[in-house]
C-alpha cells in the first residue's frame, strides 16, 4: 500500500505547529546537516555529549535519535543511558544502525539496543538484514548491496519480534510494523551523493514520531517528506552541492499541494 | 544607544587587515560553519582537541572561543586548561553558554568559568538569566523563552559582577558592559533556521575582540556584521539552505556602505 | 614537469568506475565536507571512531586518510592502530600533518607515523618543512608562511628518506617522489576561504591512490581534479559560500574535456 499524501501533510502540519525537540545522538559526519534538515522542516534539534546531560535531555525531549555511524567507546555508554532514560520516560526513539553487519563493535551494540524497544528502526536493506540476524547480508560501508524488497520479509519478522516499525531505505522505501507495509516511491538518485541524507531521514522519523501516535504513519510521513523534497530539489540542480542546499529550501517550503502532486 | 556603523566598519577593516587567529573550542554540530563564517569575514579559525595543544594555542592565538553546546567529560578539562592559559597570556576569550540552565553539567561548569574572567559572554536571554543566577529562566534547548529586553537588568548586573561584556541575542540584540548598553536592530528570522548562526556570532565576537580594545565595541561590531550580512543574505532566499550559503557570501563582500545603509 | 591532463582523466575515470571505499580519520571541522567531496567525485567515504572498527575497516577499505587537524588523546591510538592495519593489509594510506611544527603533540605523533610508510603525505610548505625536520619553519595555524617552491628540496629529501610521495600545496602545487617533480598550476584563491579544501585534497589523494598504482601520478591527478574543479566553481561565485557549493557540483560534472581545457 502506498503511503498517503494526506497523512503526510497532516503530520508535517503537526510537526511545524509543535516543533518537537529532537535529541540527536548521531555520527560526527552529519551533525550539522541533520540539525539543518530538522530546522528546515520545522523541528528543533538538540545535541549533547555528556552522559548526565544526555540522560536528562532524553526525558525532556520529544524524541531521541541514536545513529551508530561513528559510535565509539566514549559515546556508546552515553547512547545506552539516553535510550534507557527515553524508555522510562516514554520518549519515542529511533535507531539508525549504520553499517551494522560490516563492523564488529556496532553489530553487537545495536543488537543489545533492540532490548530497549526502539519506536522505529531505519536502515538500508543490508543493515536491516544484518540486524535481523541474516548472515551474509553485509553491505559495503553505508551502501546496501541488497534491494529493499528482498529485505521485506526479514524486516517484518524483525518488526514483530522487537515490537517496532522498520523503515527500509532504497529506491523504493518500505515501512513495516510487521502487519502493514507502506511503500514510498519518491526520491532522487542525488540523495546518495550528499552525505547524511539517510541519517537525516532517521532524525525526521524521530521528529514525526513525536507528533504522530502511529510509528508506522510517522515513519512513512518522514520518508515521504524527505523524498518529495528531494524531487523538488533535484529539478535543475547541476550537482550534489546545489542539490544539498535546495533540499533544505524544499523542506522549508514543502506544502500539502506539493506532497499531493508528487505522491499522486 | 544604537551600535555605530562607523565603529563596525572600522573593526571589520582591522579584522581583515590583521586576520586574527581564533581558537574555537565549540560544539560538534557547528565546527565547519563556524570556521567558514570566520574565513568569510576575514579571520583565521583554528580548532584543536588535545589538552596540551589547546593550552599552547591559547597563548599563540589572538582570541579564544569556548562554546558549551556539546561539552563532555573529555572536552571540559581541555576548555578549562585553554581558558587558564588564555588568562595568563592576556588572550581575550568569549564564553557561549549554550543551553545553560536547562542541562545540569554545563550549568555548574559555566558558572565555574566565570572566575576566569571572560572578555565577553554571548547567549540568548534564557541563557544569560540562568548564568546570572536567575532561577526559573530555563529555555528550551537553544531557544530562549524570554526576550532580550527582559534580561537586560540581570545581564548588566552579571557584566558588573564578573567584569565582562554580555551580549544578549534576540530579535533586538543588547550588548552591555554594566554601564553602557548598545542595541543592534538588524537581523532576519532565517538566522534561527540555520544551525550555528548564534554560535558563529560567539566566534565573531572573539575575532573582533582580538582587534578592538573595547569589548563592548567589539561585541556590538560582531553582532552588527553578522546581522547586516543576514539581511543581505535573506533577500531572495527561498529557504534556509540558500540563506546559509549567501550569508557566507555576504560576510565576504560586506563593506562600509552596506553597513551604513542597513544600520542607518 | 606539468602534471598530465590525460593521466588525470584516466585516474578520474577509474575512480568513478571502481568507487573506492576511503576510510577518513580526519578532523572534526571538515568531516562532512570531506565526505561530500569524495561522493561528488565518485568515491565512497567511510568514517569510524571505535578502535576495533578502525582496524577492521583499514583492511576492508581501498585507502585510508589520516588527518591530524584535531588529533586527541582518544583518536591518536585509533589512528595508529588503523595505520598499522593498513600497512599489514597493503592498503594505501595518506598522511595530512595539519599544523605540524606549530603544535607539540601532533609534531611528535606525525614523526612517529612516518615509520609506518605513508603512501603519500600532503601538506603546505610549512608543514612539509616541519615534518622534514627543518626547524624555524613553523607556519601559523593551517596557513603556510613559506612558498611551495622553497620547500621542494626538503620535500624531495623527505620523500626519498621515507619512501613516500610528498604533495606540497600552494598557489603552485608540487608533487615529488624524490626523483620526479610534477607541478600543478591550477586553482583559485577562494580555495583558502572555505574550510577543509586542503583536507579534502588529502582525501582525494587517498581515493586516487586506491585506483592508480603510481602514488606520484595519483597525488598529481587528485590535485589536478580539485584545482580544476575550483577554477570552474569560482566562475561567477560572489563569495566562499557559493564557491563551496559549486565546487561539489564541478567535481560531479568534471570531464576530460574540462581537464584538458584548464590544464592546457
Amino acid at each position: 500500500m502506498r503511503a498517503d499524501a494526506r497523512d503526510t501533510a497532516r503530520v508535517l502540519g503537526e510537526l511545524r505547529r509543535r516543533s518537537p525537540l529532537v535529541q540527536c545522538m548521531t555520527n560526527t559526519v552529519v551533525t550539522g546537516f541533520t540539525a539543518n534538515v530538522l530546522l528546515a522542516t520545522g523541528a528543533s534539534p538538540a545535541m549533547v555529549e555528556h552522559a548526565s546531560e544526555a540522560t536528562r535531555l532524553a526525558v525532556v525531549a520529544d524524541a531521541v535519535l541514536v545513529n551508530l555511524g561513528t559510535v565509539s567507546a566514549q559515546t556508546a555508554p552515553v547512547m545506552l543511558a539516553a535510550v534507557t532514560a527515553a524508555g522510562s520516560a516514554g520518549t519515542p526513539w529511533v535507531l539508525d544502525p549504520v553499517a551494522v553487519g560490516v563492523l564488529p563493535f556496532r553489530t553487537s551494540f545495536a543488537t543489545g539496543l533492540l532490548k530497549h524497544c526502539p519506536t522505529s528502526i531505519r536502515g538500508n536493506a543490508s543493515e536491516v538484514l544484518s540486524l535481523a540476524g541474516v548472515t551474509g547480508a553485509e553491505g559495503r560501508g553505508v551502501d546496501s548491496t541488497t534491494s529493499s524488497r528482498d529485505a521485506l520479509d526479514d524486516a517484518s519478522d524483525l518488526a514483530r519480534r522487537v515490537g517496532t516499525t522498520v523503515a527500509v531505505s532504497g529506491p523504493v522505501d518500505l515501512i513495516t510494523d510487521g502487519v502493514t507495509v507502506l511503500e514510498v516511491h519518491n526520491g532522487n538518485e542525488m540523495m546518495t551523493q550528499v552525505t547524511g541524507v539517510g541519517c537525516a531521514l532517521g532524525a525526521l522519523i524521530a521528529a514525526c514520531s513525536a507528533v504522530e501516535p502511529s510509528p508506522l504513519v510517522a515513519a512513512a510521513a518522514a520518508t515521504t517528506i524527505l523524498t518529495v523534497a528531494a524531487e523538488v530539489a533535484a529539478i535543475g540542480s547541476p550537482g550534489p552541492g546545489t542539490f544539498g542546499v535546495r533540499l533544505l529550501d524544499a523542506l522549508h517550503t514543502l506544502d500539502a499541494a506539493t506532497l499531493h502532486a508528487h505522491v499522486g
